[in-house]
């Protein structure tokens, strides 16, 4: 058994919570405010489930003093520098990071890796939703003058997407303003994006979200090679469920000695399981 | 660049050769006959794309040279007796040798233990097809009085799957007694199998095949999570080439001093790929 803290506690947070509980080889060792981010230290593994941009921070803190972490950071462009600045903190202090956890990034990288190893030539598309983007969501909520956010993400095929933020106005706040701010951030200003002031967030809200990610590809010298990976699924029990898998890999690279930041195209997928390996390659192989 | 040799050279063996001369981190040693097994000792890995029950056998010999080997062994209840014959040798003698590398065996083990990282509890039904199994058509060519055989899958839904084997018999073999030394066969026992006698294998011959593997599971607490993978494929091709990306992971466990025998839902997906850490990070997740 090993002692896994839950760190922030929102929609990922909560949802981490019962995947640790559910989990046959871990126990839950407290859940914290970010406030209390020390308080971490009685675990083997602190889940990181803070909003996005905050997650270094604290990740770093405690990666500092040995402590394991996995968070969910979501901001494909800068993935890598997170990788690399807490490689460096763990390598220095006998910790392993699994950083960007979840389903994308996450689960969907390491079936875009293994698609391309199985087809190394062509275009993989990752089409995702229709659903509520978290950490779009979490990027509209955090504009000035906007009390309550939504963005739902809708695919357009070949990996285009459409933004609708539905949003709720701060009293006093000016919707062109606050539109323009939404239509700025570096979430939003690669897609077309579509703001609409609402009366109710709530009554629209819903944690459903999916993916399509598809290639056509080439074997050797064999083209038309088709695979395609779908999912329709509670987002946040998805990104949870994950972050706790990946706490499982975290202690075993560490037990192993294989300390540093991994992403998840750098995990072998039976250190995501509870089990022997014996079991697991009788079971899965 | 490393070198790569291919022992065997049925549709496995060509699909293979293709493949090594479109990667861009390889060079082809040579394409030798199983007598000649000993001459794959100019590689770094040799490919050992004989038929499945002669695997061992060759894979051992090249092991216990230091020579790394990747098969593509598809007896899923003998696998891990495998996987613990050649972990020895390798290890005794600093190789490393992927065992069952392809689809399935392969690349699908990898999604099923993905998709139950993902959603711990719920079931997963791999259904195969239709298309050629290449694993049951040698085993049905191999029984005495088949000319020539094509076995064909046919998914019922649920994992549950029908085996039509079409067969020219040897002149003077009898049907009924080559029908009975089939069904009786370890590859056909368990599953509902027809043998048709037919003019012309060669007419029938089509090696497209295709997977559709779901499952609907629970994450922590939350039920009805739904996922899919599908592919339509030709199977030579993609089990040839997913053997030389396994070729590179052997390599790259090589290289860390990872000794041993692996399964594919042991290799970290990136290993399968050319390419740096960053330039993968980067592109994939």
């Amino acid at each position: 058994m090993f002692r896994v803290a839950i760190l922030g506690y929102g929609n990922i947070g909560r949802a981490a919570e019962e995947a640790v509980k559910a989990a046959p080889d871990m126990e839950l060792a407290g859940v914290f405010h970010h406030n209390d981010c020390l308080d971490c230290m009685a675990a083997d593994v602190a889940l990181v489930c803070t909003p996005t941009r905050e997650v270094q921070k604290f990740a770093t803190v405690l990666a500092a003093r040995g402590i394991c972490t996995v968070d969910s950071f979501d901001i494909h462009g800068q993935i890598w520098n997170l990788r690399s600045a807490m490689d460096a903190v763990c390598k220095a202090n006998q910790a392993v990071s699994v950083i960007s956890a979840g389903w994308d990034p996450g689960s969907d990288s390491m079936v875009r890796a293994i698609l391309l190893a199985l087809a190394p030539k062509g275009l993989t598309y990752t089409n995702f939703g229709p659903g509520r983007s978290m950490g779009h969501t979490v990027a509209a909520k955090a504009i000035k003058g906007v009390k309550n956010a939504l963005s739902m993400t809708i695919p357009l095929g070949t990996g285009i997407h459409r933004r609708m933020v539905y949003i709720e106005l701060e009293d006093g706040a000016d919707f062109k303003t606050v539109e323009s701010a939404i239509l700025a951030d570096d979430y939003f200003a690669h897609d077309e994006t579509h703001v609409i002031a609402v009366e109710s967030v709530d009554a629209l809200n819903n944690v459903a979200h999916g993916v399509n990610l598809v290639r056509n590809g080439v074997s050797g010298e064999t083209h038309n090679q088709r695979f395609e990976f779908n999912m329709a699924i509670n987002n946040p029990a998805l990104t949870g469920q994950m972050m706790v898998s990946c706490a499982r890999a975290a202690m075993r690279l560490k037990e192993r000695g294989e300390f540093g930041a991994k992403t998840m195209i750098e995990l072998a997928p039976i250190d995501l399981l509870p089990g022997n390996t014996e079991s697991l390659v009788k079971a899965l192989v």
